[in-house]
């Protein structure tokens, strides 16, 4: 599977900026990528970038729209299905990262086979993966963990891949989830695969590559997480990572949708994924922290840094404000 | 989802009795249950039940044709689909746990519609679960672990819920694999639902119950092999089990399936499990090892299990064998 770009960020009439956070994260790391934004009547957020209709588009040369919006409930609208079928018969793809599928829409799998186009339904895997082997594989891994859910696992792993390609190294990101999928182009929904074939799915994302190459994994969830912890374990066992990066929100009072769990402290973290990870790969490092600190005054910010690589003796940087440079310079 | 009993268990042509393990493992524990076995020309297995034709278990009240075998590919073959009709016809369901489905059959589909008979394909879950809560549940649990896979989990664990009931206790088998709840009549293949929902299929299993019951759920997988841990961490923090019992194959050379993967120490193994298990239940404790010892010769079989009870300051039986009684001393 492969998201061809150039994208058109479809924006719907999503009723605030928040409700286009994956188009965000598009425009966030693949801003070459994207061409533009399609914007519906009534829309509250905005990209920056050109509005585009989807034939000025299509004649510009994008190949994907992509659903970058949610309504409530995570699911596309009826409303949006018109623009989106305009955009099979303008010639491109559709990609989605939603409950729902694209795929169960008559109008739009009717348009997308009479027009040769794709759809993505970037949620739902349509491929099957074989059992993990465990068997090592030649390049190296880093893998993003968390103390929770929703800590910014993903954005430290662009962070890191893209410091690293500034250095010119060899690298790719490797998403696990939707909206990190769109921004790759491909990857794998790791938490919607079958059970049995967690670790398989993780060890075909990140196959063997050349022995200098880096594949920076996007973590999911928390070995911490009550509710997921399984799909957690699973990823870190198939990717097998050389290095481990600690993803960490700090003014979360208790584990995401779970009232009666407190936080893990970042110590024992570290060392029950380091303790995990040594199962496929003995040589695993945690490498940094990467602390999400928007919610924070610039002092604290920098006394809570400080303050964590005192304790732990590592790096810690928030990956997305300031860039990861310090946790890339323990790459080798 | 209920499979109504009595059975008639189905072995087909199976060429030898290890094909018919399933059928064996139901008429192990279950046969009171068990009317009679069905083969056809050429059958190897037997299970010293009585042979009966369709029609004879069918006027003596078996409500379910349960395909107790497999043959090569873990598929059923078209010889038998003949058979497997003319069961819906005399008016019995249908139960099977292997990877094809019995639903997508088009005489077999057809003929239970026709006849208002129910197929179960319990490898492959058709209800949705929810994400797990992590909050406690009244009602007590008891979750076998293992070394490795295949080492006893679900003979152990029944050998436990048959001493209990013997004993008087209020207790219940909860299966989670295909052969498990073709024993049970129902249960979850809890690695085949969706890797999201693991811990939650898991609560979903062993609901709230009176505070004396005990559920003693059938473990799978093992925290140390590298294919499935994310299933047995998920289904551990879902079980959110008060005692754990350690199950283990002492012949085993290397993880079943993995040749580079030694076996890890059955106390590193208790510790592992018990680390994991305290995010939902801080109260778990280890009650009893069991120990496959078929393969054994009496006298070493003696000395490996008192050498595991000096050295772990447990119980150590094998299950199947002398039964569970010095672990059910355990539970209060």
């Amino acid at each position: 599977m492969q998201i061809e770009n150039p994208y058109l960020l479809f924006l719907g009439d999503a009723p605030d900026q928040l409700a286009a956070k994956t188009a965000h994260g598009i425009a966030d790391w693949r801003r070459d990528w994207c061409l533009g934004q399609f914007r519906m009547d009534g829309c509250k957020a905005d990209l920056g970038l050109p509005d585009m209709s989807i034939e000025a588009a299509a004649a510009e040369g994008a190949k994907t729209l992509v659903v970058g919006v949610v309504n409530r409930g995570g699911i596309f609208s009826d409303g949006w299905i018109e623009v989106l079928e305009s955009a099979l018969v303008a010639g491109m793809d559709l990609a989605a990262g939603l409950h729902n599928r694209l795929a169960d829409v008559p109008r739009l799998s009717a348009a997308a086979s009479q027009h040769g186009r794709r759809l993505f339904d970037v949620r739902h895997p349509t491929r099957s993966f074989d059992i993990a082997t465990g068997r090592k594989r030649t390049g190296k891994r880093l893998l993003t963990v968390g103390t929770d859910c929703a800590v910014g696992k993903k954005y430290t792993a662009l962070a890191i891949e893209k410091e690293m390609r500034e250095r010119g190294m060899n690298v790719d990101f490797r998403a696990t989830g939707q909206t990190g999928i769109l921004i790759a182009g491909g990857g794998v929904s790791i938490d919607a695969v079958v059970a049995d074939f967690i670790s398989g799915a993780a060890e075909s994302l990140s196959p063997a590559n050349e022995p200098g190459h880096w594949d920076v994994v996007e973590g999911q969830g928390s070995l911490f997480h009550a509710s997921f912890a399984g799909v957690s374990l699973g990823l870190l066992h198939g990717t097998q990572p050389d290095a481990i990066v600690l993803c960490h929100e700090p003014t979360r009072t208790h584990m995401r949708g779970l009232p009666d769990y407190a936080l893990p402290s970042l110590g024992a973290c570290i060392e029950t994924n380091l303790t995990a990870a040594r199962l496929t790969n003995p040589a695993v490092k945690c490498v940094g922290v990467s602390v999400n600190t928007s919610r924070m005054e610039p002092a604290d910010r920098r006394r809570l840094l400080l303050g964590i690589e005192d304790s732990l003796g590592l790096p810690a940087v928030d990956a997305f404000q300031d860039g990861a440079g310090p946790i890339v310079d323990r790459l080798s």
